[in-house]
């Protein structure tokens, strides 16, 4: 009989299942209700610890807050999208760092050599943070949801357009954006069908 | 002042956040615990409920139980990464569907020209099935965490000779492999650093 000395893992209660997956929604209005600029870094600080690719974390975020830059934001995004980012008490661009290497003594510091392979590999660079950056782009929306606030994540933007804009020296590049804030009245659509097990898990 | 007829969200409470984020951790043993095909199956239960563009869901999942079967994919994995795949109690290799648009008229009833729309353009297919799968993988690895289980995800593998092997049809694609059981002894190593909100966070 084997037996771990490791303590078994709790598994999450059913308010914390409702509140990240089950019953949680993408919301499409939000209540007149401010989301601060510490609400907002906290999400960062809860979804950083969930883990990526020798940790090497390629995941930006622009909170995109000030009336200016919110409606320079908007003109990129598409028609369908435009209103509900404009009225969003709090709007997320994530990007990717495409230089996120040069962090690598401080996150991986037994792996310096690591820098220098993706330094004279873009290819590798770039599909490493693009794969990465979108797992941490699934623990954002999670940790938005798990601060109390509701999500709606947009890939229908120009992201060439955006990052020629805001990004102009070419480090970042956008792939998705996120508008947070409490959800307001009418709020959530019908849900969509999700696949079925059967559809999507497969045994070998 | 303005009421919302929304009620309001909670948050994740002290535990939750420890289990998902917080004190999580990457076990690099297990336990002599096994793991069931209906405990693995619940896994994708809750995964599956966070969002996705357009509710494509293009993530699928393949438990690699069988003994043949997982000398077969440890065959593929890079030297650091065989032991602990040969040893661990399940592994799901994660993949991305490249016809993910066959499900549309499922997914999303109401818009069925996006299945002609993605079978035109296989550039525009690929990008957003490598960008929704990953965020999928974020999502299937905090569902691990919430059944009470450790996740162990991992790109060091050969994904090309992979798919041949185990996907000669050419139709899924992997692009992560993730050992999932109980934790074992000395599972856990330090925890490597973090960015601060200061290196990843910016206001516009």
């Amino acid at each position: 009989m084997t037996l771990s000395s490791a303590p078994a893992l709790d598994s999450l209660n059913d308010a914390g299942r409702s509140l990240l997956f089950t019953e949680a929604r993408t919301a499409n209005t939000f209540a007149d209700v401010p989301v601060t600029d510490a609400e907002l870094s906290q999400i960062w600080d809860l979804a950083k610890w969930a883990p990526t690719q020798a940790n090497l974390q390629p995941l930006r975020v622009v909170y995109v807050q000030s009336p200016e830059a919110r409606a320079r934001l908007v003109q990129h995004m598409s028609d369908g999208n435009k209103e509900k980012t404009l009225a969003a008490p709090a709007v997320a661009v994530l990007a990717l760092d495409s230089r996120f290497h040069e962090h690598v003594s401080t996150v991986m510091p037994f792996m310096p050599q690591l820098e220098e392979v993706f330094e004279g590999n873009e290819d590798a660079r770039f599909s490493t943070a693009r794969l990465n950056s979108a797992l941490q782009a699934g623990y954002f929306v999670l940790a938005v949801r798990a601060q109390g606030l509701a999500a709606g994540p947009m890939s229908g933007f120009d992201a060439a357009a955006f990052d020629a804009d805001f990004f102009p020296d070419g480090r970042l590049k956008s792939f998705m954006v996120v508008n947070i804030g409490h959800p307001g009245e009418g709020a959530f659509r019908n849900r969509l069908p999700r696949l079925d097990a059967a559809q999507v898990v497969d045994f070998a």
